[in-house]
C-alpha cells in the first residue's frame, strides 16, 4: 500500500502538466509516446523481435508537426497512419535480416502506443470539452485505485489467473463503481448540464481501462518481463503507469467527437 | 505473356463494377476486403499464427455500416480503426491458447487489408473527384504491365533478389513512367484541368504500387507460400492481384482529399 502512495504522489507533476494543458501537456505527451515506445520495443526484443525504433520516432514527429499545421485535420491523421503502416512494411524488404514481425511490431508500436496516446492531445484541443481531459485521468486512475482497494478488501473470485493472477472478479467490479462515482462526481461539480454523460464515460472508460491494464500484461507476459522499464524506480516504466490511459483516452475522446459535439 | 492476357480479360468485369460505382463498387470492396483477410490469415496460419477472422469480418460489418450511416466521416473511420486494435488486444487475454503474435496478425490484417481497400470507397464517394477512381487501378495496372515488359525488354539489374528474384531496376523504372504517361493522358483526356495533378499523382502512385507488390511479397516469403490463394485458377488469390491497389488507393485518395479538395 505504501507503493500506491508513493506512485501516486509521483503522479502530482503530471497533474499540474494536464492542469496547464496546451504545449506543456504537448510536450508530455511527445515525451510518453517516445518513451512508451521504447519500453514497448524493448519488450519485443527479449521475444526476438526487432522492430524499428527510428521508424517509430519518426512517426512521432510527423504526428505532432502535422498536429501544429493543421490541429483536428482527421483526414491527416488517417494519412499519417496509413503513411506510418506503409512505410513499417518497407521495414521488412531486406528479408535476409528482417521478418514480417518486425514489421508488425513496429505498427503496433505506432498504433497502441504512438495512436493511443494522442488521443490526450485531441481531448485536450477539443473546443468544447477540453476540460473532460480529467476524465481520462480520473476514469484510468479511479478504476485501479478502488479495483485495487474492492480486490483487497473482498476479492475472491479470479479475474482472469493466467493473465494477471492477482486480479479478481470483486476487484474490477469495485473498480468499475469507483470509476462510475468518481467521473459521475467531478461531471456534477464541473460539467453539470452534461453530468449524466460524464456517468457514462465513467461507466465505459473504466471498463476498457481495465482491458488497456490487461493489454500490456498480456505483452509483458509473453515478453517474459515484469514490468516495462524502471524509470520511476520501484513503480516500473511509462507504460507500466499508462497502459490503462492508452485506451481510456481514445474512448473520452470519441464519446466527445461523435456523441458531445 | 499469354497469362498476363488472360488476367488482364479476367479484370473486365471488375472495370465494370468501378464503371458503375456506388453500391456495386461497395459490395465489390466488401468481397474484397473479406476474402483478402481470409487469404492473408490463411498465410499467417503457414507460420503458425492464428489471427481471430472473425473479429476481421466483424470489423468489415462494422466499417461499412457506420460508412453507410455516416458516409466521409473521419473520426468515426479513427474511432473504427482504435476500436479494432483495442478489440483484437482482447483475443490474446487468453494467455494459455494464444501469443501478442496472433493479435498483431489481427491488426495487420484489419489496416493493411480492410482500412487500406477502404480508400477505394472513400474516392467512389469524395464529391469533387470521384472520376479518378480509375487512377487507383490505371496507376496500380498500368505500373505492373509496363514493368513487366520494361524488364523483360531492358532489364539487366536486379532490384531486390532476396525479395522477388525477377524484378529488375529497368522495370521498375519503367513501371513508374509508364504510370506517369498513362495517368498523364487519363487526366488530359478526362479530367484537363488538372491533367498535371493526374502526371504527379501517376508517379507517387507508381512507386507505392511496388511498394504494395513488395510487401505481399514479403509476407509471402516468410509464410513460406507462393500465391495468397486460387480464387482465378493460375493467377493467385485475390491479394496477388490486389497487392498493389491497397497502395495506391490511399495515396490517391490522400492526394485527393489533402491536396485537389
Amino acid at each position: 500500500m505504501k507503493t500506491r502512495v508513493i506512485s501516486g504522489l509521483a503522479m502530482v507533476p503530471l497533474l499540474v502538466l494536464v492542469y496547464l494543458g496546451g504545449y506543456p501537456l504537448l510536450a508530455l505527451c511527445i515525451i510518453i509516446a517516445a518513451i512508451g515506445v521504447k519500453e514497448f520495443f524493448d519488450g519485443f526484443k527479449a521475444m526476438g523481435i526487432n522492430p524499428c525504433y527510428n521508424l517509430a520516432y519518426l512517426a512521432i514527429i510527423v504526428l505532432y508537426v502535422l498536429n501544429a499545421a493543421a490541429p483536428g485535420n482527421f483526414e491527416l491523421l488517417c494519412a499519417w497512419l496509413a503513411g506510418s503502416i506503409m512505410l513499417s512494411s518497407l521495414y521488412m524488404f531486406r528479408t535476409t535480416e528482417r521478418s514480417p514481425l518486425d514489421a508488425m511490431a513496429t505498427m503496433t508500436g505506432i498504433i497502441y502506443v504512438v495512436f493511443f496516446s494522442f488521443h490526450v492531445v485531441l481531448v485536450d484541443q477539443d473546443p468544447n470539452y477540453s476540460i473532460l481531459i480529467w476524465m481520462v485521468l480520473l476514469s484510468a486512475f479511479c478504476t485501479d485505485i478502488f479495483a485495487y482497494f474492492s480486490g483487497y478488501l473482498f476479492g475472491k473470485h479470479k479475474l482472469c489467473p493466467n493473465l494477471s493472477p492477482k486480479k479478481t472478479i470483486e476487484g474490477a467490479v469495485g473498480g468499475t463503481i469507483g470509476s462510475v462515482v468518481c467521473c459521475g462526481i467531478f461531471g456534477y461539480i464541473v460539467v453539470p448540464e452534461i453530468w449524466w454523460h460524464c456517468l457514462i464515460m465513467g461507466l465505459i472508460a473504466a471498463v476498457f481501462s481495465q482491458f488497456g491494464d490487461l493489454t500490456a500484461s498480456a505483452y509483458k507476459r509473453k515478453m517474459g518481463i515484469k514490468d516495462y522499464g524502471n524509470l520511476i524506480p520501484g513503480h516500473g516504466g511509462i507504460m507500466d503507469r499508462f497502459d490503462s490511459v492508452l485506451f481510456t483516452a481514445p474512448v473520452i475522446f470519441y464519446y466527445i467527437a461523435l456523441i458531445l459535439n
